[in-house]
């Protein structure tokens, strides 16, 4: 199997290269080259799924990969993947490959180190690893994980989901985006073919692990004081669409009484849904809505609204959902309009690999707390066929999926050396 | 004074194509020639101003003209007059002159009538009288107003508050749409000149009357079994822009007490305009949202909506927008978000000239009954210059501004018979 040299780069030393200064150095320089991609004025961030943005970061992917000599693919389902004693050219990694990444998409608006952290902190853990002389004969991949937000054609993770064979290959090429151009269109005019989409488990067979950093999504590290933590599971989560509708009329004249107001029954279900979350100590959201026809002097013909539910354990999230549904249905009733109710996706608890856990835990020598998450990753959605393990880094201001969100640089470095200890022990 | 020949029309005789049956078809007739223009798949109807629907309504507009030997101009708001009995190209017309008429442009989704059963029913009832030997010497004008809805460029009942001097022409000019496209560009894009907008009250001026026929937007006509009424007065109105800012965050992962969620603020909004409308015997309707980033998986970073809100007295209007006010400053505060919140139009209230209004009433010999509306009309702002008047149309379904809007055709035949009276009476 050919290793590809370590990049030559002029005056260093292996160990220099992989000191603390140094690493962060390297680190700014590289989140320096990804800032600019996708930025709005607003700070925040739209890199959604096979958009102009998001083939310039594919080509920084390919751009990183090739000044560290790793060989890239791009799979069938879209996500990349830059090999380290592997050449796909001669066919799928061997059995026990190890497998270190995240996604470089974004929600629109978003932050600018969900997803990209990872797979920054992936190469510069590699660059760790093979300066302090690697491992002997387990290739390692680092992977870009496609849609994972969903932003674009709205199922989250699709990427993995598709290699798990947990997304009808039809069904995603027929997803379209809020212009209505289909991912099998968008991955035409990027070049791919969707035509490949479909079933990877054969080569997700072949990894012994996949581990995915991140940055963390609420202030847990903050309040405990640690800058790295350790995914235990994620909640049971989903999306429910609610469908209110009314019936248009004029602001200034139909009486209260006759009205068909699919506005007031969505404001219920607002108050409700943080309500039930409160007391049942999970997360449920309205965070997208759409009105019809939205215009000043007129009655709502109707309000589109998706709820994000999470909990802890299942009964929990079944019983905020429930909550949510009833109340709809209630105000609804009062307010003569109809409500329909769809579930969009569903995913239940996801606990990551204990065995590949405590092997983790005892390579971070049990600095780096356990934490659960509610947010889903591409590390859940693999954990259906492969051993997987998350690390978060910490985010003080608790903000994720807008601007907000922020890492310190000596954070995420904190990250990158934890990655680069937890692959060198998967690797010894 | 020039007097425009009866149009021929082959084998009629005057009293013949004043009959009740002629009329009714006459009057589907037309209404058949509209119903094509802007509608939309759903049965409503987008027809902005200065759009190619308009254009077309307008073409339409002149071809009706016309065929009566009516001269017509487009005066400097761009509102369109039909002169009988007057030569626009020979200047202003004579103090004393009557005008009829309504608009010919839609809510996003309106109905067929609001609006257009104005225009129709005033070349309709002009035919009615001039069947009858008409009037002797007085000319009167049909009259579409521009933009009556406000539905492109956000401002009602622009073309008459242009012409009344209640709208600075150079904020109009600046104005613009949903797709930033100014007043002022979608005017020359019309062949219109938008440097002529402004003050015109010299010539409204020279008018006697204004009356307006109405598709009534509540169902008050079809409660008492009228298929006519009078407008007293309308009511009190006015619009608020609420702009709720909060903090974007990830749904599945922000701690609810973490929050800054703009939508549970406006959804106590939402709520407490119904009830302090309610308490208050007025209106008060949040029919028109935007959420931002607007994402499943996103706690919104803000939400801005618009209040619209009506009551019979000034008091009660302040009273319910108070009210909203208060509980949108103290839901932000507890949801630790801001609302701003601003007046972006407030019209008094307008009572119908009542000499005129007794005049309307001896025409119809009592059988129409008075009702007050919460709606703006351009017979509302005329009021501040000229004596106005308006009739309404009975609409047993209560619905304006949505598709399920409508008159009978008899109802609306009885209206232009009605005007007619009303006409003949002012002429005689």
């Amino acid at each position: 199997m050919p290793r590809p040299p370590w990049p030559a780069r002029s005056g260093e030393r292996a160990d220099e290269r992989s000191s603390v200064n140094d690493l962060l150095a390297r680190f700014q320089e590289t989140w320096a080259e990804l800032a600019p991609v996708g930025r709005r004025q607003d700070g925040g961030y739209d890199r959604f799924a096979w958009s102009d943005a998001d083939l310039e970061l594919r080509a920084w992917f390919r751009r990183q990969a090739a000044e560290r000599g790793l060989a890239v693919e791009q799979d069938r389902n879209g996500n990349l993947w830059a090999w380290w004693g592997h050449d796909p050219g001669e066919g799928l990694p061997p059995v026990g490959a190890l497998a270190v990444g995240s996604h470089l998409d974004s929600v629109p608006g978003g932050g600018a180190y969900d997803g990209p952290l990872g797979v920054v902190a992936a190469f510069l853990a590699l660059d760790v690893l093979r300066a302090r002389g690697g491992a002997r004969g387990t290739p390692v991949a680092i992977v870009d994980f496609t849609e994972e937000e969903g932003a674009r054609f709205g199922v989250a993770c699709l990427g993995s989901r598709l290699s798990v064979a947990a997304v009808d290959p039809e069904r995603a090429r027929g997803l379209t985006d809020s212009t209505g151009t289909s991912l099998a269109d968008a991955m035409r005019a990027a070049g791919a073919d969707p035509e490949m989409l479909g079933d990877d488990r054969v080569r997700l067979s072949r990894l012994a692990a996949f581990v995915e950093l991140h940055v963390e999504q609420g202030r847990h590290l903050g309040d405990v004081g640690a800058p790295v933590g350790v995914a235990s599971e994620i909640w049971p989560h989903g999306r429910w669409r609610f469908r209110f509708e009314g019936e248009a009329n004029h602001a200034g004249t139909a009486r209260l009484v006759d009205r068909k107001d699919p506005m007031l029954a969505f404001a219920a279900a607002v108050v409700k849904a943080r309500e039930s979350a409160a007391f049942h100590l999970g997360l449920a959201t309205f965070g997208r809505a759409t009105v019809q026809p939205n215009a000043t002097n007129a009655v709502a013909a109707s309000v589109e609204a998706w709820l994000d539910a999470r909990a802890p354990v299942e009964g929990d999230l079944e019983a905020i959902v429930d909550a949510v549904r009833a109340e709809a249905a209630a105000a609804a009733r009062l307010q003569g309009v109809t409500v329909a109710i769809s579930e969009e996706s569903r995913t239940p608890a996801v606990t990551f690999d204990p065995s590949l856990r405590a092997r983790v835990g005892g390579a971070l020598d049990g600095t780096a707390p356990e934490m659960a998450t509610g947010a889903g990753h591409d590390a859940g959605i693999l954990a259906a066929v492969v051993p997987t393990a998350m690390l978060f880094v910490r985010n003080p201001s608790g903000v994720s999926h807008g601007p907000g969100e922020h890492a310190s640089d000596e954070d995420c470095v904190a990250g990158v050396r934890d990655l680069a200890r937890v692959l060198g022990l998967l690797l010894s």
